[in-house]
């Protein structure tokens, strides 16, 4: 099959930063498989949409951007929150994989403390690309369209997300 | 997007019958989500493969077939084992569908209570072509290969999954 | 308020031999709390009712049968399977209580072990006034609702029971 | 039955304003569900008293002002943290309702977004009769009792609830 | 600190075979971890003892059969059900360990695919020396206590285990 | 027996002022049951160590301490977050204790309310030998080797801990 690469996130939204991660593996690796973490949330402050929200994002973005989907698996991945078994469990719903693609001190930590092959990506535009200023845009009303891939707008909009992100700063059981 | 369709199964493993509903539903559905549950559990008698074994199985078995790939999602989804709320929770895990394709009564049942249109699948050969039967016949060492897609043959032999159903048998602690 | 009593099952569904104790609990107790044990189960074998289905059954026919509800606290409880720490987790969910009233031996014997009154109930006809019996009933087509209260029957039939039972036969995955 | 009603909160503890919504809601609503959200927790600064404590508040407060218990069935539920199945969660302990009467923007969000009529609460003071606030003289030996109906204080006083919350401040692990 | 060797069972309870067994790793091994399975459990057909008491019966069996204590450290750990990230769960709680000791062959399977050294144990008379077979002889009132170390009759005796045994077979709800 | 007695911590890591504690309570009590909670938490700012780790930190410390290991048992206990129910799980982890040692306002009153004795513990210079000191200063590159036994700085050393600890506080996702 190739070099299967594994690159892991929230997605909460998914946004041209992660885009452009993505294009960016798919010229090293021959597959890659998309892992959404904390699935199981949403309706949170820090996890607005649910994993099938996030997955409709990720899959309608990189057909949009004419990224082959066939070389592309997206899998939901539910949080354990014991760090210590987080890479055999996120091992057991992935499959084979042959490089991880991460920034984040702990992944990377982790997958390296269990023999795994990791590689930083560049990342561009680090501080504007970043799902939690976007989430900040919307709730401030700022443009949060312009870092995002039209396909998730169209998600965000169609379960109104803007509506549901500034209830979720209004309640005081976030 | 055209209709969504969504198929639920356990898949262990994914066989040839598994491959002709996948087919039989892409007549009717403009794109397919196949949605594998039971997706924490491995190593156990019921369950002897890792959800990320049995995606595997299904995208490579697809690809020989030359079902389209970016038609399908496929995604794993864990057990609640709390009946009341599992529409709910797939729900969350597969975002937008709109047909359920399933011949299982509990299932058809759930999706039906909450509302949600579930169309039976014309299953062909269904005593042959069950998963049952395909881990019987690993166990006792009768032809099973005949009934797998070669892709997922594959699959068991890179992980040894003949000796692992076996061995799964001789524990006391299945 | 005088003597609390607290009484344990799963009213799978509620009968005239819960209801009989019920009665004779509320000649020796100035309170009753009934305790829905694994209130988070339903739509199996075991426990076809949610929570919710079976409050609503024990509440319709207490009030039926002219025993006044504002004597009886009822309380679901979900199981925590770990049966050392069971008595700790139910007295969380009910406060304070005096007596338990139970004639099942796993239950008698850890409250017992915690220091608290366990009674006997005389319990009218067992083996005819049996959730399982009434279950295998419902299940084979022979009569059910001469066990039940006319209450509990009706909601049975505001859900659709009888047939929720049948399929839970039906299915692989009870 | 009428119009069935459901309340949900988590009476950390039961105060003056809740006995306010009650009778506002019995105004309008033939049965009420009081539904003691968080019901596993206890012994924590936001959430001091178990639930067997809460429904002990709930049950003699409303008999103390002459509000008929017959109507109103106080039901635990334990908290899941997965917002998206969460209405299922409820619904399943909670049987049949009608509207849902609640003021908090998520929990209103969440069930009209599962299709449940959610109406508002006319809440008279909300600023004093906040469990918050209640807690918080609790904890700075400030007159906290004109906030709430005497059986709450007798609750509290029964279980030393004053020494408990002060010494949840104490601890390192609250 | 030499050679560390592992040993994982449920010792339900602790007997004469699984002493020898200690006495046999001693004589490879420089420092033994028993590790006390299914440590959650209790109170149930298969699992009477709760780790307390099972730790308590190890202890005290070494300790009058003269092998040195502090060669040795005794672990409970509570199982997790799925089985892929099992060997990494283990691992978090007991540290370093160079070697396996077992004969069961899902726990020899799942070490050795995640690369650890497992060796076989030569077991003394199995079909005698077996937990199943002691708790069977006690239901049953046969002669058990010949096949256990005296500490760990005097632990069953403390905790009145033949009762609770009995009691456990005596209920529906095992 | 003679008195058996309970030290509850989290041992992040295990420092010089938990020796005292032990040496000092080994003057009172003929055999020391330590309880290291929150035991399935690992590489997390407050829970950097495995169980396994800090097992093995506390039992290097008190073999060079010449302190006798088999007057005593270490035992992991995970979490369960509810803690009503919390003295009723660590007992069924521990077996028989006659005095619990703790100077934390919540593990005493817990035990208190259970009807278990407590004694507090005289504690050297309690604002330095602190774990969330020692956790800071590894952070910060201050000297912290001075406040742990020789042994817990080996452990730390084996496993790059100090690296970890800085990662952890690297990451978004602590």
């Amino acid at each position: 099959m190739g070099i299967v690469g594994l690159y892991v996130g929230r997605f909460q939204p998914f946004h041209l930063g992660h885009l452009e991660v993505v294009r960016s593996i798919l010229t090293k690796a021959d597959e890659l498989i998309i892992a959404v973490g904390s699935s199981q949330y949403s309706h949170t402050r820090r996890n607005p949409f649910t994993a099938g929200e996030r997955i409709m994002m990720i899959r309608e973005s990189l057909r949009d951007a004419k990224i082959p989907l066939h070389m592309i698996q997206v899998t939901p991945i539910p949080d354990i929150n014991v760090h210590k078994i987080w890479v055999a469990h996120v091992s057991s719903y992935v499959g084979r994989y042959d490089v991880v693609y991460s920034n984040d001190p702990l992944t990377s930590y982790l997958f390296r403390e269990a023999g795994v092959k990791v590689e930083p990506i560049p990342f561009h535009r680090r501080e504007v690309y970043s799902a939690t200023e976007i989430r900040r845009r919307i709730l401030q009303g700022e443009d949060w369209r312009e870092l995002l891939p039209e396909a998730v707008c169209k998600v965000i909009d169609s379960v109104d997300g803007v509506e549901r992100i500034r209830m979720l700063y209004q309640t005081d059981n976030p």
